[in-house]
């Protein structure tokens, strides 16, 4: 009988605790959530994005792995079968390739627009540090819905990928980004997931006094 | 017959650049480096470690990979005897975890100590922000250096982590950070690396037009 945990913060704010959840979900992995007790510091650092708040973690047995693209590996390894890259070589390179891009970069996309599943504007101002950042995600999105017809990024079902560009899609959402009409039907794809809905639900449940914290970027 | 081409930019600049190129050569890979010709705009995007200038870049017969992990992963794939990735299960996933940490995070250490292999300072100040990265990166040293009992930090052989913690060697080196016995050591064996030396060769080699770039942070 194995046992596993994951480690989350905010299902409000905290995107890579987002991501690592549904891979987790994606590979059918039975696992327990557990949320961090964050202090004022934590929260700060969190939303900073620091790398001393080490969360996701996924604990399985005698395996602790801590980073969101390692925890996407070790969940490939141990349920090959649930698709998590895709089957063809050249396509998993390029699925692994755009799920890096979002691991590593889009650092004034993140700042500017922070995840806030509870949060909704009818308008939003982009600073122009951000606005590459999000052509740069509309590219992806186009050239990879291109290659596989969609309605996920690459295909008939959710891969790493579309995991790694769920937080970003909400975050489109709620600063009301516009998108042409393919870009919106793969957004409205990843938000109708039953995943997705699942985690905002308990994004919504989480006490105000998360919400109410102001961070100075 | 295949053909493989990366394509990275300032060897003496691009960290990015140097974690590729190590690890196709510890994959066994043959492949011709070209050099991005960057104008004055891409040069900043590269420095200020924009997403629009993307190297590495590898291409090998019919596929393209150009995220430094997803680069990793896909020579994993194509040279599996060649132990980028440690054997056992468990230690890979913390290798891979301990490599996810430096892909994604770490952005104050990258933005006031940023690679520079011609530059030696015999004393830096590193400001407040960056100092919770180095103290991060001793933690993450020291804690696979006890685990393994090194040279490298998985044991005997550099694995993917080595490759990616190889630019902030040269990073200490650069602007005098101090280390504990153990951890200089272990740098040491880094920037004694044949291809750590041969790429440090490449950089000092530069025209210095491109040392003389000035950029803000």
């Amino acid at each position: 009988m194995t046992q596993a945990t994951l480690t989350i913060s905010s299902k409000n704010y905290s995107s890579w605790s987002l991501r690592g959840w549904l891979l987790c979900r994606m590979a059918g992995l039975d696992f327990t959530e557990v949320l961090v007790e964050l202090d004022d510091n934590a929260r700060q650092e969190l939303l900073l994005l620091s790398p001393s708040v080490l969360v996701p973690r996924l604990t399985h047995d005698d395996v602790t792995v801590w980073d969101t693209l390692a925890i996407a590996e070790y969940l490939h390894e141990i349920a090959p079968k649930a698709g998590l890259w895709p089957a063809a070589q050249a396509i998993r390179a390029r699925c692994r390739s755009v799920s890096g891009e979002m691991h590593s970069g889009f650092h004034n996309l993140r700042s500017a627009l922070p995840m806030n599943l509870k949060s909704k504007h009818e308008s939003f101002k982009i600073f122009s540090g951000a606005r590459p950042d999000v052509e740069r995600v509309k590219t992806i999105w186009t050239e990879c819905l291109d290659a596989s017809g969609g309605p996920w990024l690459f295909g008939g079902a959710p891969t790493v990928a579309d995991a790694m560009y769920a937080p970003v899609c909400a975050r489109f959402r709620t600063y009301a980004v516009e998108l042409e009409p393919q870009l919106a039907a793969y957004s409205d794809t990843v938000l109708s997931w039953p995943l997705m809905i699942e985690w905002t639900a308990g994004a919504i449940a989480e006490p105000d006094e998360i919400v109410e914290l102001e961070v100075e970027f």
